[in-house]
């Protein structure tokens, strides 16, 4: 069964083919600058050159029909019919409280992804025009969608209300809902998996640290806390986001420097974080780079990342009353060496003990980097939440396919 | 020596009367609804019956006038004159980052604490209205401030500096400050010297909760970080006060209901916490009330309340790599056992062991409530800010009289 998994956004729209026999990608790449004559389509497939382009594609139904075009390629395609696609699997960041896992879409699924629009006002109209798009160029495929946030769905009320009035609840649905979940998900029971322990027995802190960034506490195999919270704003200190501030600081910073509420999500969304402190980048690797050449604003930025992160850690072990496991995943958590050892120095309370040389070698494997002594497991698990979107997509296939027979 | 301690709100005007030979509080009392026609007094000496009176005073220079006429009231009074009051002790809630220790009131001092009405703009200008009106009264007496943000300025940057455009921080002093300065480090330093530890040598997390709630990590005798953040909003959930929230939240909650700055600030600072979950009250007893007799709305906001300190207390063990000692104080947390026992049955994992007997027990003394083999020890102090206030004023009264000789 080939499955091809779609990450749409307001102006890109990223792809992976899988043939679910064997989990290997068949083919990749994404169509960027969507709305615009000059569009630019990138495919790579395994075992073939790619294709580089620039073309009109005005909307996401355009996107679609490109990228089908790329994958039944004569020269570069690993398809030779649509027929082949057996159903898609789509990224949606939110599913509010009504999704607490992946779905096959039908009309109600796609009138609840338009309820959440409010919640989500830069990604479900994105994710629902992907579905559409594929709707209109291949109408009798089945499509999946799989939520950032059902994983969360299983935190306590404690967790994921909030401490204001309960008509904001009520209302306008404002509550912790959490973000990454199919990351998380998919790390946590990896590194289960990996040291041989069973997961519904587990206390595990998974930090996603990317360009977005949060942590969740999980529970026996199931997810108690996590960082982000209504919006993905909240929670640590992220490459242009601020994370936790104090909350009066918003109404403050509006009347003083006369900000508008578009305004002031910009500044805390788009230009916070390690950028504000360092001065020079949102990205880790130049924050280290420029760390290690001397600059203090720098260091002060990785400090606070560092010190922010390690605190919810801390949290969560208080909020379990306990950790076994520490995973970290994404484009930080998988590379910095430098935050991680920097986190662990600091940890060593807890009966966590990091295995330097382990921590430091180059590599994109699973692993384990603390010491055999070490109380507490810590791990590097590379992500991939294609993957589960493809293997949900295909769980859920199978079992409607289980149903009509 | 004798030193009069003044808290100056804005409508009130607590105080009490210190000898310091002995520290002893000879008298004590407050002025209610100042501005009013009907203002309130109320007068209590050691070992005399008190005074209760209605009066006109429409400023504090007169409600300094009232107070000094009760305490040398011929029938109830204990001072035979004015000049047997030596000197006078100010708590004020702002220094900002211009005061990090107290100190004698000048020109200079009273020109800092008017430029710092913007971060305290409800507690600030009482403050300069309590120094003006002892001056107008009592023009040759010394008077001494006392910072509620002094003991917090010892944190690093990476503790205060929130990650926003640096910009917000050096325009408009938008930072962590920290609050309840004066009992974090009276109670921190009293819980030190009771288990005859050195106080420089500890890592101690205080939990100073009462209607508003803080709790500190204290490293080597100083504080390292603070929940109360810029304002008193951040951090724990308080009696009518958020705490920590998802910064979005705010502009969306004012886009959806079309709150004002003020609008939002007042919703978030006195229609929030305890009060907005149970639907019942802001006050810790009755919550614990309504629980036991199983309402669930008061079972929900005391599990947040409980979960959300929890998870400090963790934050800021890993903050110092460890927690040697964990106090309590305030009118929460002398008297909720309750909550006490909630906190550390889920913090086991540190070593910690409640001495649940010891817990349980009513009483007003200082007092340990761990078990003897508990890894962290956990301790009752009952805080005393205006003791603190009047020992403040004396040293630094006396070492300006050894200066002059």
């Amino acid at each position: 069964m080939n499955i091809l998994v779609i990450n749409a956004g307001s102006s890109s729209l990223k792809f992976q083919l899988y043939n679910m026999d064997n989990e290997e990608v068949l083919a990749k790449g994404k169509v960027e600058r969507i709305g615009m004559e000059t569009a630019i389509l990138s495919y790579d497939p395994a075992e073939r050159q790619g294709i580089r382009e620039v073309a009109e594609v005005l909307e996401h139904t355009t996107a679609i029909q490109k990228v089908l075009g790329m994958l039944m390629h004569k020269d570069h395609g690993v398809l030779s019919s649509m027929k082949e696609i057996d159903a898609v699997g789509h990224r949606v960041v939110h599913g509010g409280e009504s999704f607490s896992s992946s779905v096959i879409v039908n009309e109600e699924v796609k009138r609840e992804i338009r309820r959440l629009f409010d919640l989500a006002p830069l990604h479900n109209p994105a994710h629902l025009l992907g579905i559409q798009a594929v709707e209109n160029n291949m109408p009798d495929v089945p499509q999946v969608v799989v939520f950032d946030t059902a994983f969360h769905q299983t935190m306590p009320p404690k967790s994921y209300l909030y401490p204001i009035p309960m008509v904001l609840y009520k209302k306008h649905q404002i509550r912790r809902y959490g973000f990454h979940g199919t990351s998380h998900a998919y790390v946590s029971e990896r590194a289960a998996a990996l040291i041989q322990k069973p997961f519904d027995k587990l206390k595990i802190v998974t930090c996603h640290i990317g360009n977005g960034a949060s942590c969740a506490a999980i529970l026996n195999g199931r997810s108690v806390d996590t960082s982000m919270g209504m919006t993905p704003l909240e929670g640590l200190m992220m490459g242009t986001r601020s994370g936790d501030i104090d909350p009066a600081i918003v109404p403050f910073a509006m009347g003083k420097e006369e900000l508008t509420l578009n305004e002031v999500n910009s500044m805390l969304n788009k230009h916070s974080g390690l950028m504000a402190i360092s001065g020079i980048s949102g990205d880790m690797r130049e924050i280290v780079r420029a760390m290690e050449a001397g600059d203090r604003n720098a260091t002060l930025a990785f400090e606070m990342y560092e010190y922010r992160l390690r605190k919810y850690i801390g949290a969560y072990a208080a909020a379990m009353n306990g950790l076994d496991l520490l995973v970290f995943t994404a484009g930080v958590g998988e590379n910095s060496a430098e935050l991680r050892e920097a986190l662990c120095r600091n940890l060593t309370f807890l009966g966590l003990e990091l295995d330097e040389h382990a921590n430091v070698q180059r590599s994109d494997a699973e692993r384990v980097i603390s010491t055999k002594e070490s109380r507490i497991q810590v791990m590097v698990i590379p992500t991939n939440e294609e993957l589960v979107i493809a293997r949900d997509t295909h769980r859920l296939i199978l079992a409607r396919e289980e149903d009509v027979v």
